[in-house]
């Protein structure tokens, strides 16, 4: 080995012995051993960056909450610009661990404990390595656990995601199609059940259920983060608190609250916060509800929309690409089909997150990284799909007014119009003779001789069977 | 045949034609032909009676209120008074149609109507399956579809079993933990965190985690009630309402709060309330993570009570019945096993509430009957099983108080207490050294030279263990 | 009481004291104390017959093979006789047990100890309850544990129920399709992709596919049988085979295959078949693929068959039913909608079945009832639904050929045949000048001087699209 | 903007326009415009490589099927190179699209499509973007569809990532578990039915049901694979192979086959190949079979080992790092915390495969992206994580004998043995004597006159109790 390549490492150590850490890096020891340890799933397992940002949130208010109780202030001063960073993405190249690990997430946490103490320990003029004049468990670690930081940076990172990413995405999603559902508010069409031809409603109606879906999304979402912004933190290795001092966990969620603009609060009890992740798994059945109404809404537009010629035809969605690779001029509801792909992806990652929550034991639940990465990965590819669906689908549908007034005009189903004048019975064979000899409703009834020409075109008003009477 | 069974049939008939009908059933045509185009399951997939009798509140509270738009008030109060028969449950016996029927209720909706019809008739002195003077559709169903009553059945359904059996349940147990939380506040236990030894708790304290779980589990079921109240009737074929007169759906909406004492109201939005069944997927998804809560407890309390011997055996839990058929003298916690096993239920019952409420096209749900029975079922097994488990488990459970003092004393991990004074990197060596030569902590502690006796007594004391200081 | 009541009961013991059982009952103490301890869900939650039915073969069995190793014959004889009468089902209503006692159901089969204890007590001339000459412990649980025998239940009733229901109905519905497939074999119909218009294929290569799908589907289920085949009986309490003769498990397991007729072998490691239910898992997971088939062909079924006016309106589906209480001469798709239902309920089994086979621990699984309970249930209703669905929709499905001819000759995507002659991106202009112009695409063809008319008839043929050439 | 950047971008063009297209990069207009109209997730939500991989060997081997139906050999062997290129992992930064995108994978199809056209026209001397010589559409994709390429993709890394990665795995493990099992044959331990204390077995029998549960698993695996391994390739757009000549699937498969050495052949059905994706659905339900398996075990294997002084204690697991931050000396089971995340995920995958593989219509599954993406992930992970529990943890395992011994000795099921010498019901009081006062089985036995001191010294010996007489 020549000089240069052994200058490229330095030696750290852990309880277990030395290692070499690549001298560019912040980590140290801990996070090496991590490395060696599970190698499981390659750079695309990573712990998501939203985790890590969230630990830096956390360390920086930890460290001013521990000066306030005794920690050397320019310590301090040096792991909050240090944690600052970890905050601000600016040190994500020095976070390689993956999210199969320890189910507590304690190498992360170690990892951020390592990197921020030898950041800080560099900003302050030191060795790297040398755990002076920071220690990575003895200062950033301060009056903190894995086990109760890594669930604090779960809630810090959902909530974030939630706030920055979903819900802007589900109230785009909303507005794009309260936009439609008031500009298709005077198209009647030929609604449909079971699939079937059944009694009109406006374009407009139609598209008003979809918007009260995600409008309920949003609520359903919101109802479940109050017991997201309840933080573990102060609750240490098992919940009692036990090496930290009265008042540190209320002043550090204070502090993450002010941090992040989020409403935090610590929880008011710390046992359930470490052995449980109730409050995820909640969160995600909320994301597991939204995805159903998505798969809805989508579907319904790729049918509705489907054609040229051959489909249903009512909606003109907006060609956003070539179609296909073999089918020269062929355009496909491709966004729909972005939306339906994540709404599986939701109700499977909420199976994971299911799975995982149940299984705490004791102390500790230690499926906290795969759950976390679940959690962020329904957030964000929801609000990504909302965005993406309302910019390139929702706001440039048009409706096919020709066709809709076809359908509508030809369908059996209005002769539901006539129950309150004829009975249902009647008003059955009419329609049944319609469709046996391909008639219209009027021909049927006048010739069966259940009312004459004048009471149809009285009674059998598409416009009059918008709402009740 | 002889002549008595041939006269234990009538002829009703529907738009399809004539069928046999038990003379001593009330049911009618469109039943029968349900029972032989649908024979999938047998007796034990009928349509759950909580729906059945949630239709007879919905027919009741629809013939009262039609009465008052002019239905016959004869009529109307042979129908009111059949409705009643039907939700008291006088009429089960009527009712054979299974779930897997058409998705949307919509034979179970003409089974209620012709039930009512036909008990509406004999009240009035007709005879059965004459349609007169009380018709299943024109009278009984008046200003209805199948399409907004059997949701409408669905959320009374699910709103009384939510009321009646699982939160009761729920808030039972809840009483019961913390009772015992209470009782085990002043016992000092170790904490185990990855299943392995770690910090002490007192064993309070680690049952208030379990209290807290249950205490948001009803927060979290209550959080979705809002959404399960808002009743689909009035919205009829496809959401219009359609055949309906203006001010019916407030009315009926208000007459099933009267007469369930729930709060019912009207859906702002029929189309959603048809097409899509997000809250009771959202109801699931609370139910969910109730199922998470109660795995971890039941695991958590039989690990606990593990032994007798070679188990952790802090905890003893009451002997119920004989364990084996094979193991003389052995007992198993099996509440705890009733309970989980109805968790994975819950859990897959979510599933399939998840699949189903996804797959709604246009103006119609058709999942219903398989949704509400699954919700219905998850609501009722969580229910009971936390009556269960507080009666014939939690209440009896007892400390093994000698056996908790004992594990306590030996443990390696209260050497914790000593980061703030030596640091972590010493304590660690205290740990591992009496670890390896199977000595007490403070043997190792005096032995490397890091600490006193006095010390080590004054630093280590699992009472100062328990929360900041 | 009066004393005709009081004579209602007998009183049994069990080694936690004395019950009173009710005097026509062949159950005993056990049974009865069950009753008490697991009030979950009601009657609706019993154990399923056919694990009550497995029971008796396996009791049955094991008492023939006792004889061989010294079982007093006359004792042997009667459990026989008693076994027998359980197996064929006359004593079902002896089996009050619900599904959610204990996880490894020992209290049904104490129960199913009891009932054949007392029925050959009474066989032989006894008392009931006095557990002689027949002790349900001694003698019908001979060389027996709950772990063993439960479990051999388990699969000789999972076995059966595939046997019987399942595979019959997968392979009714496939020969329903296969016929289907035929029929339409000459039919070009155009082909949809993304929902969309796409090249031609015919009707009855698009059956093929369903059919590839449904036998897959029996080729899934079948591979999966090997495993289930293997029984548990011999394994005793933990595996070992502790208080069993060498020997025995071989002789059960034959006698088994025996008595049913299919291929039951002894499972080569009994911790395993104790511990462990991945031969359900994996049976249910192979359901769970079969739902996925299910719903896909249901769903294209009812969307083909969409209309009568307003839909694809390819197929004309038979009329079963009235389809709507409000609309008059709706006919509905009710049987795919059964079929999707039963998909999405397998689908929710699946997950539970899965969640139960996850948690095992140490020498046994204890989520025993839960995961047979849901593995019957897709087996029966998956079984069942494909008869239903066979014999009420697929073999009454009728092409309409009329409005099949229209969709295709209408199709834009035919210019796909025009790719090897002048290239994609020449092909594609011709599809979207005629799709923008409303025209056939031979006159944009003509228009943008790509090909000549002729050239156009020749290249341009449905006919010759259906297969490479 | 300046010259050089200027000169970053060249101007490639599809049938929507032109779009700029970075000048490093190989791909073109089409994989640009789904960048942009798909931002959803970000860079770790890309397409997996094993996709890309997969659509290198496909190509290369379409171009030499081309070339003998005669595709020019000069085109066909460039196209051959540059598809070696991305089957080789050498172009996967040309790879940017996200998984999110149109449901047939249509976008990456033309991302491969492109990148090799063009790469072909520089191996050729051509210019980037000109589509000449070679022609992404005419040429690269020629004969192909998205609609059979992708899934052909599909199966090719799916069954590369099981042979390679998944299957490997699991051996390894197997292995690990079969050396164990005899390493810990002659160490009597209690065995443990319901968490509770039950009968002996061997240690070497406990670990011989894990070696069955993934000797299964490997052949549960290996169940599925044959449908696996056919590939839909030949059946282009719809599945009829309109645009393919006779032969051509077939070749392509077996080329496929010649180029991974494994046994692909050519689906005998190719609209189910392209309309379903059951086979994924069935390897995502073997994998799921597996995952409940190493939960099982790595649970077991957690808590054997759980202490060191406060739990069963049975096992002593390799300590391969510092466990706790704030909790000094603390060692974790952290490998298998690993296995048990790694389980859920799958689980969760195998729900979102199971939506997705239920919701195809018509002739093509739009979830095949997401498919593909779970299945792959499964099976990587899993792969990963036994091999990493298997060096970290399982082949480090050792026996604590003194423990095992001690809790062994103390047993009271022990008293199991007496059940064929002096019936169950004695048995039972001796064992509830001695667990109510305390004292050892043989004290109570004689005490309550059951048997002498050597009846019992001869009947309870644990060496007996290993398997049947």
């Amino acid at each position: 080995m020549s000089l240069s390549s052994q200058e490229a490492f330095r030696i750290e150590y852990d309880t277990f012995g030395e290692l070499k850490v690549p001298s560019d890096k912040y980590y140290g020891a801990q996070t090496v051993r991590s490395t060696m340890n599970f190698k499981i799933g390659g750079v695309s397992e990573r712990m998501p960056v939203q985790v890590i940002r969230a630990f830096g949130i956390l360390k920086r208010a930890a460290a001013e909450v521990n000066q306030d109780y005794g920690l050397d202030p320019k310590i301090a001063k040096a792991i909050v610009q240090a944690a600052n960073e970890v905050a601000e993405g600016k040190l994500n190249d020095h976070f390689p661990l993956v999210v199969w690990q320890t189910g507590s997430g304690t190498q992360t946490n170690m990892n951020v404990n390592e990197v921020i103490s030898n950041r800080a320990i560099e900003i302050m003029g030191g060795t790297l390595g040398s755990k002076k004049p920071v220690h990575p468990n003895d200062h950033v670690n301060k009056s903190q656990s894995s086990n109760d930081t890594f669930p604090t940076a779960m809630h810090i990172a959902a909530a974030q995601e939630v706030n920055e990413v979903l819900l802007p995405g589900l109230k785009k999603l909303q507005n794009a199609l309260e936009g439609k559902s008031k500009e298709f508010s005077q198209i009647i069409k030929i609604g449909r059940t079971h699939t079937q031809d059944a009694v009109p409603l406006t374009l407009g109606q139609e598209f008003s259920g979809y918007v009260q879906q995600i409008k309920y999304g949003v609520a359903r979402i919101e109802s479940t983060m109050p017991r997201v912004y309840q933080l573990a933190a102060g609750g240490t290795a098992v919940g009692t608190g036990l090496n930290t001092r009265i008042g540190f966990a209320e002043k550090v969620a204070a502090k993450v609250a002010e941090l992040t603009g989020l409403p935090f609060v610590t929880a008011p009890n710390k046992f359930e916060a470490l052995a449980a992740h109730d409050a995820l798994v909640e969160l995600s059945g909320a994301m597991n509800t939204v995805a159903c109404s998505l798969m809805k809404i989508a579907n319904d537009i790729r049918f509705l929309g489907s054609g040229p010629r051959s489909g249903l035809g009512e909606l003109i969605l907006p060609e956003n690409e070539p179609g296909s690779s073999i089918m020269p001029g062929k355009v496909n509801p491709t966004q729909c089909e972005a939306v339906t792909m994540v709404a599986a992806q939701v109700m499977g990652n909420h199976v994971a997150v299911t799975v995982g929550g149940s299984n705490g034991h004791f102390e500790l639940n230690v499926f906290k990284p795969m759950m976390i990465k679940n959690v962020l990965n329904s957030a964000r590819l929801l609000g990504d799909v909302c965005v993406s669906f309302t910019d390139n689908c929702v706001v440039g549908i048009q409706a096919n007014t020709d066709r809709i007034n076809k359908l509508m005009n030809e369908s059996l189903m209005l002769v539901t119009a006539l129950n309150p004048h004829i009975g249902y019975d009647k008003a059955a064979k009419i329609a049944k003779t319609a469709h046996k000899e391909g008639t219209t409703l009027k021909e049927a009834a006048i010739k069966l001789g259940f009312l004459t020409s004048d009471q149809f075109d009285q009674w059998v008003k598409p416009k009059d069977m918008l709402g009740p009477q």
